[in-house]
């Protein structure tokens, strides 16, 4: 899929959040993954200076968070509301991983408004915001230490929404071109008759040295400088014997 | 693949980091993920009550976390550094997702040993920190802001390195072993005093030409015996000379 529209019908929500700076990181995250919808419900202390300190430079998410006095105007419109929880619990509801929890967020806000819900740092979700979800997803974790800090959890879903609604775009470091098979076998003969000269490799007992030496570079996929470079030295080589 | 123990040969090194409560947030990272190996290269301010505070109650990676002086004490014993990087760069190793790039890691780590490499919050990664690395990893973000504070990235790293471990298909272990971090680096050590001898390199202008070489083996990923043989090669043209 690759659909980052879908990102701008997807809100975070974090209820009575304690600590600003947590705000402040929850927004930063938020804005890595071009996530740009914050709300928050009854945060302890907000506006606060922890709260852009920890922003960094992400103030666009910071700066447009809007503030509601409980849940339900919070989490007006949405189609689909996803409570993230920190392990199972006994409850009805279906509790799915982050990853699975991004697709069909993804696939929701397609056409329609998704929210995220995060309860506070220490209690998590209360058991009246649990019964506003449709879905809970927990972050897969370490079974004997599962608390992470709320900016790190959000910053895992944001994470996942956006592989989710954009994909594993290829990325690519700068192409260089790469030799062609020609260039790449008189590499090799050059390389062969250095090493027969050098009286590395005995025509007559080869071994599998060459084939060895083969594979290690075409695992490498050789580019047309580096054979330049690689018959540099190996002519090299030659001049110094004389 | 359920792999826990992978993890375990997984080490986090975090270079020349400035902010001591970015040093704690990442031990918590990790330890909800199960990473427990976290390696200080020459931290700014270290050990620092706000390392502690910003770990929260994840005691057991910070308080086990080794300090070095170096990258090269760091990196130790690792079959395979992976570099983390914002954005992709010009003359460049392979680029991977972080997603990717965990899959890698768990596959290596399954028999040796893994590093990931985090640089600064203000720089990243130094051009020599590059040349230490196998592989270039970038956690995919949105193109306008991509600036995930550092104990963010190693969250997303560590999760996905948990989710690859412990999630996915069964993956096979690489057939030959991997030459460690310091016998590749023999290699180079051998191959540049070889260059200089044989007037292929000039000390005086050495231009890219090693990074250049670093480059295109790391792309191979030298298995042990690999380096015996190119070894083996580096000493007989010192005896040719002779």
């Amino acid at each position: 899929m690759n659909s980052p529209e879908a990102l701008s019908r997807i809100r975070i929500v974090l209820s009575h959040t304690s600590h600003p700076g947590n705000i402040g990181a929850a927004a930063r995250a938020m804005q890595t993954m071009g996530l740009r919808r914050l709300c928050l419900v009854s945060p302890q202390r907000f506006p606060h200076p922890d709260a852009h300190a920890m922003a960094a430079g992400s103030t666009q998410v910071l700066d447009h968070a809007t503030l509601h006095d409980d849940l339900p105007h919070a989490l007006a419109g949405a189609a689909l509301v996803i409570g993230l929880t920190a392990r199972p619990r006994q409850l009805s509801h279906a509790l799915v991983t982050a990853r699975e929890a991004a697709a069909q967020a993804v696939e929701i806000a397609a056409t329609q408004e998704v929210a995220l819900l995060f309860g506070t740092e220490m209690s998590g979700l209360s058991n009246a915001e649990l019964d506003q979800c449709q879905l809970l997803a927990a972050i897969t974790t370490d079974e004997e230490y599962s608390s992470l800090n709320l900016a790190a959890a959000v910053q895992v879903l944001a994470y996942e929404l956006r592989m989710a609604a954009i994909g594993s775009v290829a990325l690519e470091a700068a192409a260089f071109p790469l030799a062609s098979h020609d260039e790449v076998d008189g590499f090799y003969s050059h390389l062969e008759e250095t090493l027969v000269a050098i009286d590395f490799l005995d025509p007559a007992v080869p071994r599998r040295l060459m084939p060895r030496l083969r594979r290690l570079f075409s695992r490498a996929r050789l580019e047309k400088e580096e054979v330049n470079i690689l018959r540099g030295i190996l002519k090299s080589i030659g001049l110094a014997q004389k």
